[in-house]
């Protein structure tokens, strides 16, 4: 087993040469006529300069953080930050570069080669992001671990899923900022007030909002599930390296087997499966080459089964081949189980029975429809929740805390597969934005609306296996940090001993605690410092959502005020007059200014507050903050995802003739329209920072763990 | 001490004499003209009407669950069960017949005698409710206390809390919805359809929305103060009896005093303290009368600070001059600031700075408006919940446990005056609604407006100290809870003890804690089973707010379509044709039959919820479902009282001309009424049933918590 965790990096080596001969056979395609081109050329532009802009604000973050990390813990853990970030940044780069190439080429293969062909190339462009975050995390987190990988010294291996961290917190605020201003921007001045469709090209708005489309969805998106991938394979790897005896008797297949060898198993498992689940993920990207005959939406899906079952089949061969219990097996295979079904949850939400509801709703005005989308949104949380606790039971029943970070590893493995299918929405989205700018006409239209409104409910359902695999990557973070805290304690105290030192009482409890074997660590919740962390850590997703949704109104107002001038200053722009064309530069400079001004607030407080509270009131009260924060971060991200979608597909059903009676234009519609807008920072922009702000404080809080207690 | 215990229900007696008398004054207060008699009459008999069906459904519930405790506890705690069941009813009850009395005279007031006349008569109309609720809660608490009130028995007057518990949810839940089904209704037809004002006697909605404002207001609020009132004494008295020694010597003046009698006193001390709050009440009731003379609002503001100085004062000489540890005034002390300090900043949210933004961003839409809303909504969680963790801090760094339980003491011991000066805001509404259908003028319409006005703050004060008080009486009843159980667990395993039995590993686990003196029952946060408690726990208030908005939006529509049809085919009404008027009766049989109706369901769950979580996934799960509860509820109940209020007055400030450049009618003014209107079940109904979810689930929790361990 040991050997082939050394081959780990090499599988993602391979999988990036990969994902580049992906990029390269997407780049020969034809990119259309000359104005298509322009167009594309435009979003690439805004959204590269976009990443620019944003890098160097990271760079001193990342520089000074780092600094502190070398100072205060150890330089080893400074350069596995350092790594982690360049990681993140780095898949964000190569999805957004083929993102920006494929959706001119969706277009165009739309135009001359129907819709198999566009899917395909959608696809394709998803692929190159979704190999790429797979692929960094195996270099990323493989080599760390080739150097690292030992109970002593695996703490250091953290520092790589915090800079992870961080670099996505960032990605996913700035870029749900910058899509959602740019988005509301647009439609307030264009569809509303001047009445011209979407997409249309005398809106000076229009590239920022397609600009929006590739940083938010495509760089947000990634950096999110790079970070749950990598935050679940360290997480698992750290529960694996602290574990006590009786846990590893718990996960041994025979009795005989020695501790010690049990252990390094156990911490090279996450990898190994991290790395067959990339393999099982390029058969599923292949098999598209067949399935692209198959409808696009069964398509999608089939490719994602098959990758899914490929791993699971592996996973057990592996786990039963080395002398690993079965029941570890049973923890992999719920935790993929559940994060389908949480997908599949999702859909239901915001493509099934509760859309027509308000879309009826709608009927009686703007305020039903709000009322009754934020009470499918409330409602949505609960069997999600009940399906994360299920899975919860289970891995825990069968394997212990190791078992909730194995099931997250499980439903994360296949992420090749899952993030392509994810990021090929944003693709369709914007090969539509550029047929309509660049007047292809309606036949091509058509094909990519029919593969953008796929998009939708593939966002959606991607949206729910975010969350439902941040909710398990922050639990076995935190199970992490509290077995972290539990070593940390054990080796203070052992030194006290050894210089004799008279103990504190509290010390004499952790004493008493290890001395019976248990964790003395004990974060109960009648201690009123634990009650006062969870209640900070509650509220905290509520501060950031009311921050990043205040961010947006706030953007979208300069948006609104700048796409007013250019109607009002530019002769001839809104009558359409030949040649005129708007400042699209000054609404993509005001998306990305604004963006880059807006993450710094939330950002900064998902990272100090949990140093802040656990140097503060300690690490009891700072467990207490994380579990508070995960619960209500995992309920308001399904709340905000799942209203946000169900409103945008109201408003489509009413357009599409869904709801008896109303047509688009209708005042039903108009009030689906002001739900979507409401929907728009809530699904792209608050609730995803949710999943972010979990994972981020609890790999805060887990590197941080070892000066807890000094 | 303990005989001044023995007079508590008298002075509970004393106080209903009081109530009675100011009932009667106000009775014979003149009731204005014919027409004015012939509305406040329709009201009266349709606030009646709708509790008579209550009780009716409530009668089934309270008997059922009565004999359930019966047959698996005991009989005494079913008897004061069936005790707390009543004295809440009685206290609706007596609240409901002095506001429906008070309306007219209020608005006869404001055209015979002006404003101070005016002011103070609905004011006395609030302070029957205000002194009904206290009185009735030392009655009744009183009484068990007489009997069971020694640390073996004492676990009997959880009954009590319990019977005010269950029915508060009803009384909450239902009320909340029939005040929003009508007034949602009556505003949709009456004033964005058919143009006519608000209160207009053509509407058939509007009595219906008058009767509704007793029905919520009034009944609902009143209702939900008994059970914080009751709880947080209840929760004190168990906390107090279970106290181990150390938490006894840490509470003594002296080391001297035996730990029987310390024990005694503290069981005794939050009754008594809650006697001597009615008594400051009282001084704070009476002083309205010189008060008067001030601004309305000043005057409020002046007797609710004459009643808190003064039970402050009294309280620390009670401390002080038992043997009681002046550490427990601090306790006192800081509960009642803290309420206080609570209230201000709800009072910042809802009429300050955030409300400007709000009518601001109106001017861009509906959507805009809706999306600062759930923003400041969202944000004004935060400072309270500090001020929640700040009290939790200080009353357990003085007092431990028993010092949360006596801070929530200290922040309700008032409410005599607190609960008058809330209830007094729907007496000055209906007024105003009276005013307007009985055609009294400008001028009286003038007095009851800025009545009605400061009304709306008083009111947005009271859902903020309601919540803030709810949130310290779910604490100190959680760990009541908690020592409950622990108490059970010892009893339990002395018996087994006494049998020879086998322990298994776990009942092992509690004699070794138990014979270190340590609380058996460890609710740890890194147990999977509290982990997935928490996240129940946490989802619940999230579905609950989902089951009241979609019931309100339901009862909603069938009103809107009643009050069309009566539009339809009434000849002459919509032209206000002399002599012809709407089926006001109709529109009040709808909204009681829809109140009663969707309440069921919420409630149900409510109690259930903790008994099914508690037997099947055992007592630490079940700790960690209640802190779960605890934290998204108060969170939950913040951001929509706030959300709620801050739209209804961004919609005022518009009206007033407040913001540059709208006025009533303009494009802004539309879209701050959806504000409005999505705000009406936040503020009315599901934001404040999520005060009684987290109070009956925590004293379901710790009247089974016997039987957990059985």
């Amino acid at each position: 087993m040991e050997q082939f965790v050394q081959w780990v990096p090499l599988v993602g080596a391979v999988g990036l040469v990969l994902a580049f001969l992906i990029y390269f056979n997407l780049k020969k395609l034809n990119a259309g006529t000359p104005r298509m081109q322009e167009i594309a050329d435009q979003i690439h532009v805004g959204a590269m300069a976009f990443l620019k802009r944003e890098y160097v604000v990271l760079f001193f973050f990342v520089v000074i953080v780092g600094a502190l990390l070398a100072a205060f813990l150890n330089p080893q853990t400074a350069l596995a930050f350092l790594s982690g970030a360049v990681c993140s940044i780095l898949a964000g780069f190569f999805g957004m570069q083929a993102a920006t190439k494929a959706n001119v080429r969706t277009a165009e293969a739309a135009r001359s080669e129907g819709q198999g062909k566009a899917l395909l190339t959608a696809f394709d462009g998803g692929a190159v992001m979704g190999v790429s975050v797979a692929s960094l995390g195996l270099i990323g987190v493989g080599l760390f671990y080739i150097f690292y990988g030992n109970p002593a010294q695996a703490s250091i291996i953290n520092g790589f899923a915090m800079g992870a961290s961080s670099i996505a917190l960032f990605a996913r605020v700035g870029g749900g900022i910058y899509t959602k201003a740019a988005d509301v921007g647009a439609d307030l001045v264009g569809k509303v007030e001047a009445g011209i469709p979407e997409d249309d090209p005398r809106n000076p708005g229009v590239i920022a909002d397609n600009v929006g489309d590739n940083v938010g969805d495509v760089a947000g998106m990634g950096a999110d599930i790079f970070e749950s991938y990598v935050g679940s394979i360290v997480a698992t790897i750290a529960i694996g390296a602290t574990l006590l005896p009786e846990g590893l008797t718990l996960l041994k297949a025979t009795p005989e087997v020695g501790d010690e060898s049990i252990k390094s198993i156990l911490m090279a498992l996450p990898l190994i499966l991290a790395a067959v689940g990339l393999a099982a993920s390029f058969v599923g990207i292949a098999s598209m080459r067949v399935l692209k005959h198959f409808s696009p939406a069964a398509a999608l899906r089939y490719s994602t089964f098959v990758a899914a079952g490929i791993f699971l089949l592996a996973s057990l061969w592996i786990v039963r081949s080395y002398d690993v219990s079965n029941n570890v097996f049973w923890a992999i295979f719920f935790g993929a189980i559940v994060g389908i079904a949480i997908g599949l949850i999702t859909e239901y939400y915001t493509s099934g029975p509760p859309v027509k509801r308000i879309g009826i709703a709608s009927k009686t005005g703007a305020a039903t429809n709000i009322i009754h989308g934020l009470a499918v949104g409330l409602e949505s949380a609960a069997l999600p929740v009940i399906a994360i606790c299920f899975a919860i039971y289970i891995s825990n029943d069968v394997a212990g805390l190791y078992g909730i970070g194995i099931a997250a590893v499980g439903m994360l493995a296949t992420v090749g597969i899952t993030m392509s299918v994810d990021a090929y929405g944003p693709i369709a989205d914007n090969a539509g934005g550029i047929s309509e700018m660049s007047g292809l006409g309606p036949d091509v239209r058509k094909i990519t609306d029919s593969l953008d409104s796929l998009g939708n409910t593939t966002a959606a359902i991607g949206k729910g296996f975010a969350i439902g695999s941040a909710a398990l990557t922050a639990l076995a973070l935190f199970a992490a940090f509290s077995q972290a805290v539990d070593a940390s304690i054990a080796v203070r105290l052992k030194e006290m001993q050894a210089a004799a030192m008279e103990l504190p009482a509290q010390w004499k409890r952790y004493a008493m605690l290890l001395a019976e074997g248990e964790a003395p660590l004990q974060i109960v919740v009648t201690n009123p410092s634990v009650v006062i962390g969870l209640f900070i850590g509650g509220v905290l997703p509520f501060y950031i959502a009311a921050l990043t949704m205040t961010s947006v109104g706030r953007a979208a107002g300069k948006m609104v005020d700048e796409i007013r001038r250019q109607f009002r200053e530019i002769p001839g722009l809104l009558e359409g007059k030949e040649g005129v064309r708007p400042d699209a530069a000054r609404c993509v400079d005001i998306s990305t200014t604004a963006a880059l001004k807006e993450m710094i607030l939330p950002g900064i407080s998902a990272v100090v507050a949990p140093v802040f509270v656990g140097f503060l009131l300690g690490p009891a009260a700072l467990g207490g903050m994380l579990a508070g924060a995960t619960v209500t971060g995992v309920l308001l991200a399904l709340m905000m995802a799942n209203a946000g979608g169900a409103w945008d597909n109201a408003k489509k059903a009413i357009e599409k003739g869904e709801v008896a009676g109303e047509k688009k234009g209708s005042d039903a519609h108009k009030a689906a329209v002001v739900g979507d807008t409401v929907g728009d920072p809530f699904k792209d922009t608050s609730g995803p920072s949710m999943n972010i702000l979990i994972k981020l404080m609890s790999v805060v809080s887990l590197v941080i763990a070892p000066l807890l207690m000094r």
